[in-house]
């Protein structure tokens, strides 16, 4: 990265720690200032205004919760099986449990944006982008999930990572058997 | 209700439509007293600490998304098929959605909950006999489903109800679409 690039990226690392360990309500660009240790008023020269703060977080969650390039590289040009769309699920359970200020600063903002419109618009859109990704990666891979199922298993790991995060309904068993579950009855079966 | 309870559950409803509308750090006896209408301290009187204050909008979000006795009552001893099981899960999904401040209420207890010990005793307490209690009413009334897929059913209707209340990926898919699906999905076929 650009040393530009750098400075913006611990920015929002500091906001997204902000928002996960303070709510929403504490991420103000001195509250950034101070979380990641620089002269009061940087923050505000990388992101003008809350919209530009709360779109360049929304931007750095993405590219902390994004599969390594190994993981993909290993699996590219597979067959579609359905063990392999597990490893795919599975990983993405595994990279947002990784990073639990970055997912729940991103549920955050998600309850955020039913309050300000300026996080509804950056949110929704990153949101949209992602799942119309989701759904076209699962197309060109040959898996046979559609939007309707694709929107389903969003809606289950979501669930599943939230109830991870704050307190387990049943903190004994393991994510894998949650993820199978989820594969074996809602990939639908070609 | 007595007198009494009255005024504890309008103290609590304001409480969440604060954590509603402000999110978790709005939240402060006087915030509460403010939001009611009521006179500086009246809070404090029925609440006396923060704990209480959680622990009273705890117990209110249990009385206001339950099921009406109605709804239980025209269901009692019906032959636990497939269509009952769904017609249960859509009537906790459209509860849900037809109290939406009550339901962001409860998500911003949740993730208050990573952060303040009183928060997570309270509604990890509450969630665990809910979730004790729809296992034992599975079982009684004579569905297929145990812990694991209550379990599973619990993340994806939180997972829909989240996405329902902000911004839907796929807006123009009614519930009941979802509901569907995971019921013919999920619950197990004996």
């Amino acid at each position: 990265m650009a040393r530009n690039d750098e400075r913006r990226a611990e920015l929002a690392d500091a906001g997204l720690t902000i928002l996960a360990t303070e709510g929403s309500r504490g991420l103000t660009h001195r509250a950034v200032d101070r979380m990641a240790g620089v002269p009061l008023g940087t923050t505000s020269n990388y992101f003008r205004d809350r919209a530009a703060l709360v779109g360049g977080l929304v931007e750095r969650i993405g590219q902390r919760i994004a599969p390594t390039e190994e993981f993909l590289a290993s699996r590219a040009n597979k067959p579609p099986t359905r063990e392999l769309f597990t490893e795919y699920l599975q990983n993405i359970v595994d990279r947002l449990l990784a990073e639990p200020h970055v997912t729940l600063a991103l549920f955050e903002l998600r309850l955020e944006s039913t309050r300000r419109p300026e996080v509804a618009e950056a949110i929704s859109r990153w949101q949209r982008e992602g799942f119309e990704a989701d759904v076209g990666f699962n197309i060109a891979a040959g898996f046979p999930g559609r939007a309707t199922e694709i929107a389903l298993f969003h809606h289950a790991i979501d669930g599943l990572v939230l109830d991870q995060l704050t307190s387990p309904l049943l903190g004994e068993t393991p994510t894998t058997v949650f993820v199978e579950r989820l594969v074996e009855a809602l990939l639908p079966r070609e």
